[in-house]
């Protein structure tokens, strides 16, 4: 048996890579390097899909299916990466997405996410399903966060962690509206995946769980929304719209952003994937909110090649997983790093120094 | 040697799963397992395709073109699945599909299979080629029946089987339109494939089988249709159109129902697959009956893309045998469970909160 | 080291089959069968193409890319696959394509492929390129032939050839368009493939080979075609067209018939192949002069979907050889038997009882 | 531990060939025995492309998606191969790609690769980052030369390597317009790879390297074209231009030349193909200057295609460097003299028999 967690020492030798001769020099190998240092059932439960994860691989491969169209002779010496989101200015388009139960990678949860998206200059946003609270987390990084909400079975149960949220620091909410019930995730079904009691959520560990705080009420609505945008100043985004009428709903209803997201290939197998639904739903949009990928992203070519079909900025939601597990906040950073790294060379080869020079032109849908 | 059947105990241990302890969670374990239960040339025969099996094939991989557009935030506390066929309430819209010889995958045969059916509050079509009687199927059940027809030489014996169909409760005839031939089966040519002696059709045990009861003539036609809907007052289904040009010709007859359907792969290789002839065929009826799919189900997600495409329901045949053969008449009702399990699920992650929601918008075709 | 042929038994015997136990049933495995029966450099002879063999697999893979759309409930009582090639009449729309040095497969060589055509009642194309004479062939056969002319150095040379086939009783004359040289066919390079002195050209066997019968010179042109046609009153074909536009030179030119070919991928690398050409030579033909299809037909479903897109009728090549090599007449005649089978069986399960009722309605190109 | 190169009886004892007694036929033979010729970073440093080496595949199997559409029948005796390059004649449209640091491959680096080139009747374009001075390369060789300028931090550093090109006889200078920056190639950062000291740049092997020679400014722009073209009466090529947006540019800008490149999928991953952007390239340029391809060619075939699609010629890096590790100039020579026969061949089979015959028509883009 291994434990759920191994020092970066083990896992690097675990993997034949030993004081630091070696580092990751891209996500894949930050991939295999995090598999060899988690424990299986959490490894599946991070990394699996629903039914025959068809819409998993499809992340990845409608990637390949678009490519890019680099300009030449363009002055690169400086290449800029920075760029705001609903006003906050991150050092590149790269967020880490929100997503469940970071004590499985690492005993310090969230609070290394968030740190090591801090050290990276850019934004997480805080799911509510985590390992460490609300407030734990926004103490524990200097970058700015987003409070992504599940809304439970009572509104005032869902309120109070809005409240918590704007009380902390958190600088917007995102709507989950993906999840009215989990997907068909098989590979937890085999392995009778459940949570460990020491890594129950987190957020309401000092209050009487009753029936108000079961979440992931089937009857979230647009009206949901509304409630949501009438309790609070900070700006909302709805997070898992995959098609342009939803888009047009969520932009007349105010919606200070649109994250593009099949909820990593693990809600309805079969969706269309981000990159595929992206472009109808940022001509939908037509410039009236903010629009974010999230889904499939594992090159700084992936992160050009959204960016040139309309998104503002990525989200990465597994590969941030994959640094926490192999090195911690540390971890996060680097794969960060390599991500903002290999952008800013991207960006250099195709002709463009700053993100707003980057459109449609620099790409070609097969 | 194996025999034909083994008890579920054998099968499952067979298959290293035992007392229960594991069940199957999807139709592609079902079908892992029904495999290891069965004589390996009665698997050959339900399983396999003509010629290169090309078209068997397609039959899946076409369902993989077809991309889910789902809608969000909309209140999904309760899916329902109920419709009717032909006027008939079932509690899905998935029906189990008429196919042969159900006593190679279980002692029971039919009956099991009906009865399985019912249990899961659906309809079963019954073939005419049985190890039970049409009048044993329809006692076994609560479940509603249609009765699947295959002509023989004299049309006075195809009669005398319609007869006893009214008589026995079966609420419509399905014609088969797609066998003036038997395909080449080339798995059960290389097996010699032969039905055992007491595995014979049953409808027939007690008449002197002379030339008038040899099935398959190849001179069935659409003559044989108007025939037919003079000799009976229950509703006639064709059963293997994938033109346009054919539901035309059977919607100006008359027929109730069309089911789209290239017999399982069995027949003419290299045909188009029904979901792709779906679109085509619902255009040419413009709901002037109703329109089933037959074939390459196994999904909760792929009876949504046929609905979306415009059938009122679909069957399944291959899994139900799968089902039969692990677990008799539960293991049919088990298979028909996951299925509705995933189909509500489904709906609810596509926003569609009854079957009448769900449309063309529903889908993409690559 | 094997020899260059074995009997049928040893053949049958070293592929585990004994005593007509067993049968091939379909042509691939005829042509496992084969090559375990043939010396391996001229089994990659046969089988080869050029350079990367990529036109040999496309000649395949092009077929799965087009569907058939069946016709139902049509009285497919008797289905008939006799039709007329120049007036001729055959038995089926598939004859035995040309092809070289068939003493490489067996002793009997072309007398044994001719006698195997005849005995299916159809008709073959005798190469130029033959172990046996063209007199000799013509002998052994019931059935028609034509004479594929190579052309060659001197016009005389060509002459004489083209007045023995006359007098032999060859009914066509089909001029090679499609080898001015040879292909580069890697598998015989590396093997260092020659001819066994005991295999040359048995048509030039009394002459003295000079340099006016050095066959393949690159300066066939139209003109070679007016030439043929002013020397003979025999029908001309040409063989090898890949293009609308030499479609229309050669209609224009008075051909009777034209032969989509390329060559068994044996010579241009990455050239169309000739199922995707016949469309856009049949339409600029337009009906002024018969077209048929040689390349990539192992199905009766291949036939039909060549004639639905306006073949008159096909020719095979390779697998002629195959059951040449495994048995003789025998097995020609064989191998021509189970495509009619398929063939009329493929017909019935279409809806079409003569080849006259075949269209392009019957197809489907992805 | 192997050593960089070994002598072309070791290179060919290694691959199991001995005593000339068996020569490589095609391209693809000379790449598995360079593989065994070269020490494996070194060939990692040449085989390798950026990132997931997608660009590098595409490269390839762009080509597969290009069809030919022979003509038959035309007098193809002659085919001639000989074009000119900017005015300079050539005898093949092949010429051989700039790439750095031959010496890896063979003890005579750069000079046996002209020589090759020049034995076969061609042109290469040296790389400025040669093992053997430039000057050096052109003593070596009887054939025409272009230079690859790669810019430095100074203006006169580069002016004074031009001045020297000049002096030495190369005809067209060519300037590198996509490496502002070094892409990510992954293969040499895992082998740490670095030039072996006695492996450095030639060109300045005697200038004191002060910051002014530093390579590869990120701040070369059409600007620094226009200086390039107001120090030199020598014709300006561009390289690795991917866009009719540029291709225009450039012609604005008076150039001689547009080599469309990819950089042999070293540099921008998920890059068009070259092949696949010289339609919109050739249609921008629409004759105001040359356009060659470089990237891909393997085959006769592969340069049929390029020219079809516009090309006046195309270019060939690894191949070349193939020849070089097996067997020095003559085996550059023979790379190159395989692709000449080839693609006469093919000619011959297209019924082109001069360059100036090939045309659109006789391609089909897939």
């Amino acid at each position: 048996m291994i434990d759920s967690w191994q020092t970066l020492e083990n896992c690097l030798t675990c993997s034949g890579v030993k004081d630091g001769v070696m580092e990751p020099i891209n996500l894949n190998e930050y991939e295999a390097l995090a598999q060899a240092c988690m424990e299986a059932a959490f490894w599946d439960y991070y990394q699996g899909g629903s039914d025959d994860e068809v819409t998993l691989r499809a992340c990845r491969s409608d990637f390949e299916r678009i490519r890019l169209r680099p300009r030449m002779l363009v002055d690169v010496s400086t290449c800029t990466t920075d760029t705001t989101v609903l006003g906050t200015p991150i050092s590149i388009p790269i967020m880490v997405a929100p997503s469940a139960f970071h004590g499985m990678a690492h005993p310090e949860g969230e609070c290394a996410t968030a740190q090591g998206a801090g050290m990276a200059g850019t934004l997480m946003a805080a799911s509510a399903f985590s390992n460490r609270t609300l407030e734990e987390i926004a103490q524990a990084t200097t970058g700015p966060l987003w409070f992504q909400l599940y809304t439970y079975h009572s509104l005032q149960a869902s309120e109070a962690v809005v409240r918590r949220a704007e009380a902390a620091g958190y600088r917007a909410i995102v709507l989950t509206a993906d999840l009215p019930r989990l997907g068909k995730r098989e590979r937890d079904i085999r392995n009778k995946f459940e949570l460990p009691a020491h890594l129950q959520t987190a957020n309401f560990a000092n209050v009487v769980i009753d029936e108000n705080y079961v979440p992931l009420p089937s009857n979230v609505t647009w009206e949901t929304l509304d409630w949501l945008q009438a309790i609070t100043s900070l700006p909302i985004l709805v997070k898992g719209i995959l098609t342009a009428e939803d888009a047009h709903l969520a932009v007349e209803r105010g919606v200070a952003g649109i994250i593009v997201s099949n909820h990593g290939g693990r809600q309805l197998d079969g969706a269309v994937t981000s990159i595929e639904a992206l472009p109808e739903i940022v001509e939908a949009v037509a410039g009236r909110c903010e629009v974010y990928l999230d889904g499939g992203i594992r090159r700084g070519t992936d992160v050009l090649k959204a960016l040139a079909l309309g998104a503002r900025a990525v989200l990465v939601g597994r590969p941030a997983i994959w640094g926490l597990a192999v090195n911690g906040a540390e971890g996060v950073r680097h794969v960060l790093e390599i991500l903002r790294n290999e952008l800013e060379l991207d960006m250099a080869l195709c002709g463009c120094t700053t993100l707003a020079s980057i459109n449609r032109s620099l790409v070609k849908v097969l």
